[in-house]
């Protein structure tokens, strides 16, 4: 990459990533991204701009406690690590953690300049599940018709893993939350259908019907669509084009 | 419908689905269907050209006779009905059944005129690991890239559940099958990520290394990308764009 750099004719900036916890990619915290700074430091391609981590355990988390405690686990492991490259005499003026669930600590969480997080934009069960936003937080919706009702508390919607995926939420049933009826259990899915259950003598759902979903993960679906319909005020005001779409690999 | 029909001033012919026993969509085999094709028979805009069906159970079956015992059993299902509706008089020139899995036994499924195999086309690691096909029946890969090998016996791919699903099958484990590495299992899943674990003394895996995998699913991949690159005897020939891209509502 400082080759490219080179051949630009100006440094790239860079982050360092550093494992959050999660054991996917990046370095060590403390020495072992130090050593790797160090490494890079003075070749003529680049620039370090500073530390980026993400702490995906946090997902995992049981409660509001445990969350807060685990954002702030990850903004102490990047400060004490940047302070590591600062004493060594590299600048590291960005330092970069965070996710939609330790936003919620922002102002927590000494030492990070900047947090990303990305499902913050919609939210979704994920997040409902936990215990950290209301059904009004959600802002993707997937708007889906009943297209048979085979038996006694069972229907089928138009919508299966092609539409919803088959992420699973680790504090929730089923594949997705419906607005109207909460009690509606999404059990199964097909490629194009969605199984539902429910109890009949509270509940009665006719072919034809609109029901409202909130996705399990948000982050997977717009991608698997066209564009989105912006409603305001329960109208929809515009089409909002998705340039992600296909751009998975 | 049949106004529709009217209104275009020619019959629409339709399928009447029949429940195959996956307890979807459809009217019940038998005196249901015949009702209800008795009910529709002389509207004026539409024409039953024949019965469907889809018994998608065959999918958990456990070995090559349950399986091929459910595609019969799907088709006796479909000849009875279609049977009972030529004795009340209505023509059935088409029955309609199958799946990837029953098209094996194509020749045995008596009265079933047509079989729609859909993953016929690529299979995946469900049929693989069913035992019904090979590894080189297997014709869509996606090719990915190691891009961190954290600790001995782990590695990071660049593909996680936006490029291979989080769908799972029920004879085999993890998120696909490794070609050049069978014995490598992709244990989890971010969205960008896909995580291996292997056993370091008799695999060894580095950065920039090209891993080709058979999605468990092969049905719901091609619609996530914009194209997918035809190979023949190893080399690139073609690029095939996905008209079906984005449109899963």
């Amino acid at each position: 990459m400082s080759e490219v750099g080179e051949r630009l004719g100006r440094r790239i900036p860079l982050y360092i990533e550093v494992d959050g916890g999660i054991g996917r990619c990046g370095r060590q915290p403390g020495e072992d991204t130090l050593q790797f700074a160090q490494q890079i430091r003075n070749l003529p391609g680049i620039e370090i701009t500073g530390l980026l981590s993400y702490a995906g355990q946090i997902y995992s988390e049981e409660g509001r406690e445990e969350i807060r405690s685990t954002a702030r686990q990850e903004a102490a492991t990047l400060k004490n690590t940047a302070d590591l490259l600062r004493k060594a005499g590299i600048d590291v003026p960005v330092v970069s953690g965070g996710s939609s669930l330790s936003s919620k600590f922002a102002q927590e969480l000494e030492g990070v300049t900047e947090i990303r997080a990305g499902n913050y934009i919609f939210h979704d069960v994920g997040q409902l599940s936990m215990g950290m936003i209301t059904v009004d937080d959600c802002a993707l919706r997937v708007i889906t018709t009943v297209v048979s009702v085979p038996a006694p508390g069972r229907a089928i919607i138009d919508a299966g893993s092609k539409t919803l995926t088959t992420d699973t939420m680790p504090f929730s049933k089923g594949f997705g939350y419906i607005v109207e009826h909460p009690d509606i259990e999404i059990f199964k899915l097909n490629e194009e259908h969605g199984f539902l259950s429910y109890d009949p003598a509270s509940v009665s759902l006719h072919i034809g019907q609109h029901l409202t979903i909130i996705p399990n993960h948000a982050c997977v679906l717009p991608n698997l669509c066209d564009e989105i319909v912006g409603f305001r005020g329960g109208v929809p005001v515009e089409k909002i084009r998705i340039d992600a779409r296909g751009k998975n690999s």
